[in-house]
């Protein structure tokens, strides 16, 4: 169905606005007086179309169009709003935005559905000024602790509940998304692969599980001038080899397998001594459970085999676990129907993200819905979406909400 | 000849004793109070031994034995006092406290030599309080400015002038070592070599050169989830793959060269973020001009095609040369002759560590004499040399002073 493309884009500029860096970059941290001024003008636009609006405890902004069947579950569809430090102007921002808009161009179309339509913005999704991501959601989904959450503390020592009590946004813990029949993200892939297949929609199946793993490699350290190279056990030569390794066999694993090495230390890292003992992370993705610990398993055995060969010894330590998500067949089938239906040259695609998507997904049916990320780039000012991608993924989100309406899940 | 072994330890355990850290290690960083006692007790030995004091406007101390011949160049023996935070027993001192040793065993046998025998004990050769390393005989060999030197700060501010007048050892120009005949320095390997091949002592024929680069490699930073490996231009896996050739091939070029890799930094820096840019260090050695030339840009070319090859940009630059020294040949023959009159089983061997010697051959013929390092260990409280090594390296070095006492050089 048709948006309204000019409301749109002016209500997107307006919130785009309110924060911007020296480099044209968004600076909308979660509980910030940025993202105060942008819940506002989010909650007078839902009043404004005829929605109620509510707060949860963690301090999630909803917006309620009535359905005709009070028996329904809701359908829920939104994104988050919160940006990284000079971040991008549509990662999360456009899937609430999507969501506002498809909502009350429903409305303004007459079509009455028998479902509430709420749209959701998630707090905290960055992970950008409280650590890890996706608190709010996290909590509804029973991954973390509501007061672990609220004694989170950003950079200056400031509390998650104190910024929410602040800036007018602890709501009450039974607003939280309940019973819900449905919830929808539409995002940015925030990754190249749609752009670079000038495909125009993305049929989102699901999300990689994440393998995160600390490696220290231990050798010897010794004077640069004074030790034959014959003489040495460098860890940084040797994690090297293991770096070099782990990622071709990754490759041979076959896509969507992906691992990261991004951050390495040497030490004691002078120029003029062979480093004995290097440290580097791996962030190891894949999209099914047996699959990651397969890819796991070759990867700590290479770099043992590797370390063995030189006399150094390693440890490995995983400090992180995140299963991959499937999500629903039949919001996948509608995201996909709607896609064809509106003519885009579309594709499925895993998510390689987190987004609070991937933990509703284990309490609610869920899909998502990716448009194009221009050269793949993301969390910079330079992150770009073509506005015509941004209007189809919008109306494909309205037209994807009538269709989860008619459906049973 | 014989020496007093006895006096010798007791002099060495009494300066090894009056700055030690937790962990055994001496702390006797160049011009700090420990240094000052150090150098007040080797003032008071040298006075009792029949030695004329001198001191530098460097800070260096000299200790003069008389000469029968007044024409006859001095003939100069030492090494430095100063250590690195934490350092070794022998490192430097050795040579200082075998030369004071054999000089007065020398007079005391009343062996009566022509030229005048000259202890050096050079002000902060280690470089640890004062960057870079060798300052005093850097001034002496044109290599530094002299108020350069005397405006170098320790990491507190410090300047080097205030220090050698705070603790009494600035003194005159007019002192400096000159028109010197020869100046031999007996030190510890610091490296591997002689103890790991059971040889006793290392009659060193000159220096390795040093050329230090560094190296930035620019590819592309990418969301860890979202770029396909087959999108990735990660700057760490090519580094990775860089630093693996670079250092095969400075094993093909043949020992002595060495390269050592000793410092990395990727960024951004964040576990879950394809590193963009990746800084590493490059400590090139060898033992001839050509040579190192040579390898320097083998090693350039190597990284270029490298990175041309995964569309990576990089940028070399040469922060540093040092020529490789090449000591004097009458000396290295004084020395290889004294160590067989011994009985001793030597090698030839190359330094691979910079030394005051290095600089001083600029100026004054120069030679050297190496005793084992147990395991090659330096620059840390392992550091450990045999007391009999001890012992024949002090005997040789005054075999060697009486020696180039009667040679023509």
């Amino acid at each position: 169905m048709k948006i309204n493309e000019t409301r749109l884009k002016k209500r997107m500029d307006e919130i785009n606005g309110i924060s911007v860096t020296e480099d044209g970059g968004m600076m909308r941290l979660a509980l910030s007086d940025a993202d105060k001024k942008a819940r506002d003008l989010l909650v007078t636009w839902m009043k404004a179309g005829g929605m109620e609006v509510k707060v949860d405890d963690m301090g999630t902004v909803y917006g309620v169009l009535k359905g005709t069947d009070p028996d329904a579950s809701p359908i829920y569809v939104g994104s988050h709003m919160d940006t990284q430090p000079n971040g991008g102007r549509f990662d999360g921002f456009f899937g609430v935005m999507a969501a506002l808009e498809s909502i009350i161009s429903i409305k303004e179309s007459n079509i009455n559905l028998k479902s509430d339509l709420v749209l959701a913005d998630w707090t905290n999704e960055e992970g950008a000024r409280f650590v890890p991501p996706m608190l709010a959601s996290g909590v509804i989904s029973g991954q973390f602790e509501k007061q672990w959450v609220y004694d989170k503390q950003d950079i200056d020592g400031i509390r998650y509940e104190d910024e929410l009590i602040r800036i007018g946004y602890k709501g009450d813990e039974r607003n939280r998304m309940t019973k819900a029949k449905a919830y929808l993200e539409p995002h940015i892939e925030q990754g190249p692969v749609l752009d670079s297949l000038g495909k125009e929609m993305g049929i989102v199946t699901g999300a990689l599980g994440i393998t995160g793993l600390d490696v220290i490699i231990r050798g010897e350290a010794n004077h640069a001038g004074t030790t034959p190279m014959s003489h040495r056990i460098d860890a940084l030569e040797i994690a090297s080899d293991a770096i070099l390794r782990i990622q071709e066999n990754c490759r041979e694993f076959g896509e969507p397998a992906v691992i990261t090495v991004g951050r390495i230390e040497a030490k004691p890292s002078s120029k003029n001594i062979v480093p004995g003992e290097v440290y580097f992370s791996i962030d190891l993705r894949y999209h099914t459970d047996e699959g990651m610990a397969l890819l796991e398993e070759q990867t700590c055995n290479i770099i043992e085999k590797v370390c063995a060969k030189h006399g150094a010894s390693v440890e490995i330590k995983r400090y992180w676990r995140a299963a991959p998500a499937v999500f629903n067949e039949k919001i996948v089938n509608c995201v996909a129907e709607a896609a064809d239906e509106n003519g885009l040259d579309s594709m499925k695609i895993i998510s390689g993200a987190g987004h609070d998507a991937v933990f509703i997904n284990d309490v609610v049916p869920t899909g998502m819905i990716f448009v194009p990320s221009i050269k793949g780039m993301s969390h910079c000012p330079q992150e770009n979406t073509e506005w015509k991608d941004i209007v189809k993924g919008t109306e494909v989100t309205a037209d994807v909400l009538i269709k989860l309406d008619s459906i049973e899940i």
